[in-house]
């Protein structure tokens, strides 16, 4: 191989890194918008977003990375280069070709416009007030359909819609989830009738327990602890601070997780906790030697989404777990000391039809999912108008679930999504369900006793697991690729609906 | 006026808008840096800041600012410009010189550099180990010294140091500094010794009472509340969390400082609060429509610095202050009901040469700072090294303040200026103090009743004087105009010794 090519290589990946860190930059000021900037702060912090979303998109567009593209990818060593490499330049690539293709304008206005909408969706959702979030969710909604048109070309995808759902989950289409959400939707009503029509039923008043906040910040800490998600010592790289909606952000050693408190619901922030700490450490485990580099990023959002939910749902809330943390907690939170396990972790698994979808169990979570879907889709199509999301949300709950929206604060204005802009964002969660089925049938084929090693406490070869399995390919490959190549299998909703009707037969006794 | 001299102006403002804007999302970061990042993040945190002020310091040393520069200056209209667009104009003209002198690769080291060596810093101070500190602190001033000699050059001051100093005090130099410093100190000398003398000596101990943390973080609100820093509403445009050493960041609608908190030691987070809540003040209360334009920037560090004095001394520990204050104090803190007000005043004034400059009292700090003042100069002039930093600390220390200083950490360590590569910012200080005794006896010819509106808890008549006379003006003068504008006089020490003279004449009965 000529020195040309591995030049022109590294002068790539250094531009590409130099627009990696400004992202990360990025990423600190919207936690900080968040978590921590005071009100009035607003319209300075648009104003920075926009500026630094425009002078990144400078940097990702510069000419100078189609030039080098070029040089490389039409050089007769190309083939000699590696897998990665070859991965970096087909991720550089598309990242660059996409990012030309969207006007300077049209990026910074975006991101001015997410930060009001962002902003705007707080005051609404407490004041209960579509009508005042509606016109800016408008304006946000008309730069995203800009977008997505002009994406469409450049992707070729069946819709603008499927441009979209394609940033979060590359080489996905909305017509395969069309078809894999009806099975998921068969099968999941099925175990939904199950448990509700089962004449066993858990005792819930435990969930409303008072636990003080300052206890659930230890259990907090303690459950991080747990799964390895260091948030306390000198050489952490994590923490955890409060919001309305939880979530993650972050890279490699500074990776922040939000949760909520309720004193009366404790049960809400340890889940919170489990989910964004399983996000948290599929960004921590990326190859070290890959930071900053396109294959040192996660493999897809609904892969993200696998991993919090496999350590929220498929860990968190089993019996193996609970046998281990059931004590621990009693110790912490006091006045749990009555709590049996077995009703306990049937209460925590308690299926039941409910209007807030972070709160819903896992059977009727892909029914709050695929409702979302079929409105953007159907948002996206021209099909329906943002005026009529309330109403159509209402009339989906009912129909899907047989719950009754009394305010649009517990509807549509829910989520913090659509108001952040991330149009095609929802079906990830119910992917990251199907995904993290699939990793369970894997892992219990090469781990049999996880489930014993868990009631021990020991949660470190399952973490490891997850890291050699998933977390360690990074952006290697695109998710239907990588779903194979670790389980054998293609994309397939069976071992989910298997994992549910063998967990919920269990604990409902169908 | 042509258009053409307004077309010209006009971007000029946008340029340098655009600049002030990713400044203060640089602030935004080192904030975090200091308030919440988690330890592992410095590395990431360190090139982020590194190429963001690598894309500042394009940004600001645009060829295009030149040219526009020229083409305004040189315009046949330019004596019609407004006295803001001239001042305007020659801010950002001395800015664009300054910055086009400093290669790029020195500007983006030394922000390097600045984040490796604060974070240095923590962990040499919590070790008491000078030696870890000594090899990023010498990096850090070799640094500096470069940048040093290159503005020396282009800002024609007398040595390298003078050229650090101009930074922070334009128009000041060393020799009027060492001049004012010796007047200053044989001044505060003379108080100092009738203080130590007197038989009248406070009752200290109530200052070791115990105040719990949550308790002093409402005290800190309550005081936040008192001078108009709102930080708990939400038209909330500040904030208050904890750091080793406080400090105040932000711009207009974004201010936030920092405290700490002992138990043992209350009032050391009361005076913190007021200090770091004048400097806020300040920052919040710059003129609207000048906000991102050079004239909307505080006039210097020393001007700054007479804002926070004003507010934790002259106010903050005055008897009418107290009078009113004393029994809000009481109810939230508990255990103080039995202190008296003339013994509680005369405590939080009590004169006593210290090892801690921010400890100390209004008396001896002017001390404290002559001392770093001294070292900087003869650090910069060549007279000493960096390996002797400690040596020369503790003799000065025991010169000037005849104090024994037993480890680094209390010594030479005990500040984050010099880790943050602040060299030349110290004797903006006692810079501050003068001015505030100027600003002080003009404000008393004007609001003659002032101390009996503060003694009825009415602090609003000498905030509104504070913005009128001093932070309305913004940048619009150099700090020797601007306190001759306001009091009528040149800059001189005198005021600031007759305040000192007759407040602990009276305190101390001498």
């Amino acid at each position: 191989m000529t020195t040309s090519i591995l030049s022109s290589y590294k002068k790539l990946i250094q531009k590409t890194k130099e627009t990696k860190t400004l992202g990360t930059a990025i990423s600190i000021l919207h936690w900080d918008m968040e978590t921590k900037m005071p009100p009035k702060g607003i319209n300075m912090r648009s104003q920075q977003l926009a500026m630094l979303s425009k002078i990144a998109h400078q940097m990702s567009t510069d000419p100078k990375i189609g030039q080098l593209l070029k040089q490389v990818i039409d050089h007769s060593d190309y083939d000699n280069l590696s897998m990665v490499q070859k991965r970096n330049l087909y991720l550089i690539k598309k990242n660059y070709d996409e990012d030309t293709k969207l006007p300077e304008k049209l990026v910074v206005e975006t991101s001015k416009q997410t930060a009001i909408t962002i902003d705007t969706w707080k005051k609404a959702k407490a004041s209960k007030d579509f009508l005042k979030f509606k016109p800016e969710l408008q304006k946000l909604f008309d730069l995203k359909k800009q977008a997505a048109d002009l994406l469409m070309d450049i992707k070729q995808t069946a819709s603008p819609y499927d441009a979209l759902i394609e940033i979060f989950e590359p080489k996905m289409t909305s017509d395969v989830i069309s078809s894999v959400f009806n099975k998921l939707q068969k099968g999941l009503v099925l175990v939904l009738e199950k448990c509700t029509s089962s004449t066993k039923q858990p005792d819930l008043s435990v969930l409303n327990r008072h636990v003080p906040v300052e206890t659930q910040k230890k259990i907090g800490h303690l459950l991080a602890g747990f799964i390895g998600y260091d948030v306390t010592s000198d050489k952490s790289g994590g923490r955890i601070d409060e919001t309305e909606h939880p979530f993650t952000t972050g890279y490699y050693d500074d990776v922040r997780i939000t949760t909520h408190y309720y004193p009366n619901k404790f049960a809400t922030s340890v889940f919170s906790v489990l989910h964004e700490g399983g996000h948290a450490l599929y960004e921590q485990n990326l190859k070290p030697e890959w930071m900053l580099q396109p294959v040192g990023e996660s493999c897809s959002m609904g892969f993200h989404e696998s991993q919090s939910r496999f350590v929220e749902n498929i860990v968190g809330r089993s019996m193996e777990f609970w046998s281990y943390f059931l004590p621990v907690l009693k110790k912490v939170a006091g006045n749990l000391s009555d709590v049996k396990l077995q009703n306990f972790v049937h209460t925590i698994n308690h299926v039941q039809p409910s209007k807030i979808r972070v709160e819903a169990d896992e059977v009727t979570y892909g029914l709050h999912v695929i409702i979302r879907f079929n409105l953007e889709r159907d948002l996206f199509a021209g099909k329906i108008s943002v005026d009529e999301l309330p109403q159509i949300w209402n009339e989906s709950y009912n129909k899907f679930l047989g719950v009754k929206i009394e305010d649009d604060s517990e509807g549509v204005m829910q989520d913090t999504h659509w108001g952040s802009g991330l149009f095609g964002y929802f079906p990830s969660y119910a992917l990251g369900n199907i995904y993290s089925g699939q990793l369970l049938a894997c892992m219990e084929s090469q781990i049999p006793d996880w489930k014993k090693q868990i009631s021990k406490g020991n949660f470190q070869n399952v973490k490891n697991w997850l890291i050699q399995t998933v977390h360690g390919y990074g952006n290697l490959y695109d998710a239907p690729e990588l779903i194979k190549k670790i389980t054998g299998t293609d994309f397939t909703v069976v071992p989910f609906l298997n994992y549910l009707n063998q967990k919920y037969s269990s604990l409902y006794e169908f």
